[in-house]
């Protein structure tokens, strides 16, 4: 048994090494920048997930960093199980650029629409994170409660699609619907969609992953304290001042979720 | 050591493939559809379990492709343990065809009755979901919040049993109970049950597992909503052409819930 | 890699018949009722911190079998973490007959007051669960929502210390406190303990273990229940049926909850 | 396959006994007491991230025991994330005796300032534990429910940094912000920042990370107990007695909390 045992013991010893060795994504030096941006959003997509913002539906994007006039999303499929192979690219009127055969997102078009209107934004999700929905139907105004969500002091109008086309199946099926909803989010980092969901926005990936995850929060911590009471929100200026303290903050989040996720193909 | 991590290398390399290899569930080419029907209903007991929608109680049923006047249904047991070996077949008075000594559900008459009265419905759901509960106790009508419900527009009719049979131990026990339940339930997809829980049809497993899922969601997405103010629900257009829209959506959310409970037995 | 992949395939093969031949706790035919017993007591003990019914506080007992004038409890600990090492035997004084130089819990005396006051009573769960401290503390009456908890019927009186002993640290430290609780809760199956728990017992280890469980789930029911609207309750003779219905539907509850822990020790 | 078989049975068997030989994080007997202190505060870290007090934010520190005058505190990083390489030791102005190059947290001066102010305190948690949030920003008080948080009977005092410094980003930048927070804690056990989170103290790691743990759940108990009418809250005298009696039941969860971590590096 000894010896088996010293076997063993070199076996185990060795897994963690074995692990870093054996990483599915192996990347060619001149596609690195690329698969870098492509592997963030792979990680996005698995992080709202298991985050429990988006469950089977909902969708994240970035912008290419080389050419952005074109963006990158998933085929058509559940976030949760997004791999690199499943990214495809598209072009600002949300026409793949070679879907390869594969079904794509019918509401491409709040990405492509967001784009085209906000030359500053990197990162796109939408989702129908469940705290949000109640916000979205009774037109109560989404407040920043504390500072990790300070970024909503900016606002969060309320999209709602009978304004732009009268009685529909909710969805944003073409770039006419895209451009209303474009419009209605502004220059904000987050708007919702009544009976729907909303959209958030950011300069990167983690910053639009960090936003939609902490508006979530505060809209649960919203619907908590005005049980309880008067809220005091946090005021425009203690709201701007630490939003612009928030960004600093972003990566720590970023690496403990991507931490919970794993190596990802 | 460098051999040994080479070998151990080749066998963490082969850990996939060899899983592959040995899928538990073996099927002859002569049974495959209907082997199919049933791992697909094994994986619905296994999914409304996970999902939190079944507890040790409900069950799940599908009307069998080959003979629509019989129906498969698991032996009395938790959903969350079901195997393809505890499926039973019942014809439509909701006697077993062959018990094989095994103990039935008490209330196999839901099932049976349904699939009675309706040719149209393929899957049949019957659970105590929690938050079906606040509203079949209190009369309050659970209507559509957001798309992914929109299903719900149809009407969502509340069972009393009391109407039925006067006082009783709340179980649907015969085919009387279960003509009067599924009298309430018309040609809907789902009919609350008085301090109780609920059935859900669909024209198959998976739309019956997406639509009490879903039903779910929207119940607790109501109950918080109703706390903040005045709710803006689906209007019966919106709901009817987003339901249209829904079934093809409804394959991304199967595989997703498949995907998290692996090979089954 | 062909040869070593044959050797590993076998291994994994190997693993379920290796993992049951494994089992640790071993049996004499001797002991073996007893030791039947006490593994379903550990089990418990698991079951009820997986369920979340109790954290690092809270305990169960069950009485002895072949002498009625004791009962087994574990020493004092986390109920999470204990074996079948870790259960003692006390008298119905909450003498410990052997303590073995082990800590043991401040509050045994619920335990042996109930057993002392209640032949009919085999089992005994205390515990700090969240939803019950709402009602225990608000004098709310807790009563049944759904045929699942229809043992709520029978009553669910509130014991409040002060009534007995004026100021305390609030804990059953003695006989004349147990006494006092036992006399609340009376002949019923549930007892709040205003601002610290409840009592719940059953005439054997499964049948305490499901009361406490949905005494808690119902607890929730009808906190939802009582915000959207006045709730119809089962009626008295409702929840007598239903009551006598369920204690066969125990076991199913019972594997389903012991599947989730595994093997013990 | 049965000698290979054999072989295995040995392999599984020695797995335990490899673990326990296998630790990371071998000790010195020299630095032993230290490392001790180390350790826990690692597994604090981890444990609050288990337990949902604390998520990608928030830190918790100990008192050097052998200088009073320094502290240690993770660097600048999640608290899920943190090994014993990460913690560093800061003097009793918040500077770090060795920052080795890496960055620290923004509010150190939280616990820098509260370990000037009280000689009595030895671990500091500050979090932003979502059910905390809502008695910040609503002044409604956080009272002591039941027994398992008794210690909350001693006051939970709210601090505004507006009252401080006006308008801010609301991080407590320097020891002046800190003072000010200390001044508000006073000789209290909780303090409740406005818009922020909370500060908990205690005379050990354990008994800090408990109190944190428990005034949480107090939180959501007195919100649900709220719904449901007036409360009867743990008179003064009741949580004085129960706060005695408490501090012997901490090790009995903090072995609980531990055992989720398993090893730590």
């Amino acid at each position: 048994m000894f010896r088996f045992a010293t076997i063993a013991l070199l076996f185990l010893a060795a897994i963690p090494f074995l692990q870093s060795q054996s990483s599915p994504v192996p990347q060619s030096s001149a596609a690195g920048e690329e698969s870098a941006l492509i592997q963030d959003l792979v990680y996005a997509n698995r992080i709202l997930y298991d985050q429990g913002v988006i469950d089977a539906f909902g969708h994240v994007s970035v912008r290419d960093e080389k050419n952005p006039a074109q963006f990158f999303l998933s085929r058509s499929m559940a976030p949760g199980l997004v791999t690199t192979k499943d990214i495809l690219e598209y072009d600002l009127e949300g026409s793949p650029i070679d879907p390869r055969g594969r079904a794509v997102y019918l509401e491409r078009f709040i990405h492509a629409a967001i784009y085209r209107a906000r030359p500053d934004v990197k990162a796109v999700v939408h989702s129908h994170s469940p705290s949000l929905i109640a916000f979205s139907v009774t037109g109560t105004r989404l407040r920043p409660v504390y500072h990790l969500s300070s970024f909503l002091g900016a606002g969060t109008p309320i999209f709602d699609i009978r304004d732009a086309a009268g009685m529909t199946d909710m969805l944003i099926r073409d770039n006419h619907l895209g451009d209303a909803l474009a419009k209605v989010l502004g220059n904000k980092p987050v708007a919702l969609m009544r009976g729907h969901g909303s959209v958030v926005v950011g300069d990167s990936i983690p910053q639009a992953v960090y936003r939609i995850i902490y508006t979530d929060i505060n809209a649960r911590l919203q619907m908590d304290a005005a049980r309880l009471g008067a809220i005091t929100f946090l005021s425009p200026e203690e709201a701007a001042k630490s939003a612009a303290m928030l960004d600093a903050q972003v990566p720590r989040a970023w690496e403990l979720w991507k931490s919970r996720i794993g190596k990802i193909e």
